[in-house]
């Protein structure tokens, strides 16, 4: 128990830092003049939202609410983890609907107890990645070594392994942010990575602050999300939809991507998650539930609140 | 489609070949006069089954349905697919009850299509076990190139990772027959690991007519099972538990398993097995339907028909 609540309150403390990004945002004082709205030439003020599903591969539940969600139209993008052991029926979809937002959802851990993966790559060219049973590490440790070059071969291994079965990403983004969070060494790997396949990552200038080497590396002509919005574990299950609302309310001017992660509390999903709470088979039905509900579209409508995927910017941003 | 079809036209043809092992050992000519019954000490004519389940580890369904069969006294023995993603969760359930008949069904495919999974060992060090995804082939086409020497490290690979992780295997077994079925060559490896490891092979006298070399490889300390009883393909579903009743009507005097495939025919073994029916949800379902229901247990009882483990007979053989 304590080694998961070692991992508990590491994915908290992660989220705490996310959700002090989402407060400085609320703050003037940290708004730039110029947002990536501004940059694809929206007028001034408008709000764009995209509502990115994640962990799409991981189970089946979380595969069929995502295309539940997508096909009627309450998420308009998602991204995917190659190595998990679902990856095929998503692949597969995604093959047979290449107009669909999917990303990549780069992985380099295996945050399960009871049900587990492991790398694309050779697991002998990969071992400061796995445990003992050859397993992505379940979590990092705080002194855990990395070793950049194996993230670089196992993130090229999921790419072709993604390429090879049919997907077409539009975009890569860091399974439990491991690649944005952890220093400057991952994300210059994942950075160097997406440039060779010319696909934008996910970033915000919301982690600028807590992680300033991101915006070091960044440049001219790399994608940046002006703010995004995830649910962390201090919100209690009866506040949920009041948190959406209210970073729905609240958004600011720019590009914002909702995180969010939508799965169906079933058999499976409960067994596969139910050693902690956290991001578990209740807490993503909840998400299907208020990303579904008649409340999330009106207030869309009523805001006057923009819809826009990775594929669109894209190209907006290639047009410039 | 097609290469659903000839799939399943080879599982098919590898269960006729197993039926008509059964086929044959109902008639009086093939009947050895010294059982494995006989050799351990059984009066003559005892009828002794092991009810094994099949593919634990595979989906959580089949582990759920596996667990609930072994506590209520429905099956008495198993064996884990270690390359699986439900693996972590049997093999935890195996650690804490180290009482439990756990073999392990020694996996070298992945023979689903939206659901996979690929070696233990280093992908790069078992190529010819795998498709150009990394996954472990779909099946093994007629004239597939499958390396002896790789098919030997990809064993030891799951035996390791299973002792690591604190199970405790009473046996071995081959998923789809593989390392039956294919040639002296598989068979002389699985052999060699297992009297390595000093674990008993599930073979059955019923195979030596179609596959003379398991009888020459095997040796007098090997434990070879008198028959077995497997359902296959061409019993309609209305017609299932007639099978089974026929079975142990019928059933001859010796060792004889059971390989059955429990499993709940629920959304994630529906969608796991989605491309075709055999060995699917529902057929899975009425396995687990049959060997819980009052009739087996009466019949059980009625023609006195003795359970027997794999612990069993091993614990006899060593004391001979």
């Amino acid at each position: 128990m304590s080694y998961c609540n070692r991992l508990e309150e590491r994915n908290t403390l992660t989220y705490v830092l996310l959700l002090l990004g989402y407060c400085l945002f609320l703050s003037p004082l940290t708004v730039s003049a110029q947002t990536l709205a501004d940059r694809l030439g929206y007028p001034s003020g408008t709000k764009l939202i995209i509502v990115h599903a994640d962990d799409l591969g991981e189970t089946h539940a979380v595969n069929a609410a995502a295309i539940k969600t997508l096909e009627e139209g309450s998420i308009n993008s998602a991204s995917l983890m190659v190595p998990c052991p679902w990856f095929p029926e998503i692949a597969d979809y995604a093959k047979s609907h290449p107009e669909v937002d999917f990303g990549l959802h780069l992985t380099v851990t295996s945050e399960r107890v009871y049900y587990r993966w492991g790398p694309v790559a050779a697991s002998d060219k990969v071992p400061s990645l796995l445990d003992e049973y050859r397993y992505f590490h379940h979590d990092w440790e705080h002194n855990q070594h990395i070793n950049a070059n194996e993230v670089e071969i196992e993130l090229r291994a999921q790419i072709e392994r993604a390429l090879a079965m049919g997907v077409r990403p539009t975009h890569l983004d860091s399974h439990q942010y491991r690649l944005i969070v952890n220093g400057k060494d991952l994300f210059d790997v994942l950075l160097r990575v997406a440039h060779e396949y010319k696909l934008p990552v996910f970033v915000t200038r919301d982690w600028f602050p807590d992680h300033p080497y991101l915006q070091e590396s960044l440049g001219p002509d790399d994608i940046v999300l002006d703010h995004t919005v995830t649910i962390g574990p201090e919100v209690p299950a009866e506040k949920w939809a009041e948190f959406y609302i209210s970073g729905l309310k609240h958004l600011k001017p720019g590009v914002t991507e909702f995180v969010i992660h939508p799965g169906f509390d079933d058999e499976e999903l409960r067994a596969a998650t139910r050693e902690r709470s956290t991001w578990g088979a209740a807490w993503r039905q909840r998400d299907f539930d208020f990303f579904t509900s008649d409340q999330f579209r009106q207030i869309l409508a009523q805001d006057n609140i923009k819809l826009i995927t990775w594929r669109d910017l894209a190209k907006m941003v290639a047009r410039k």
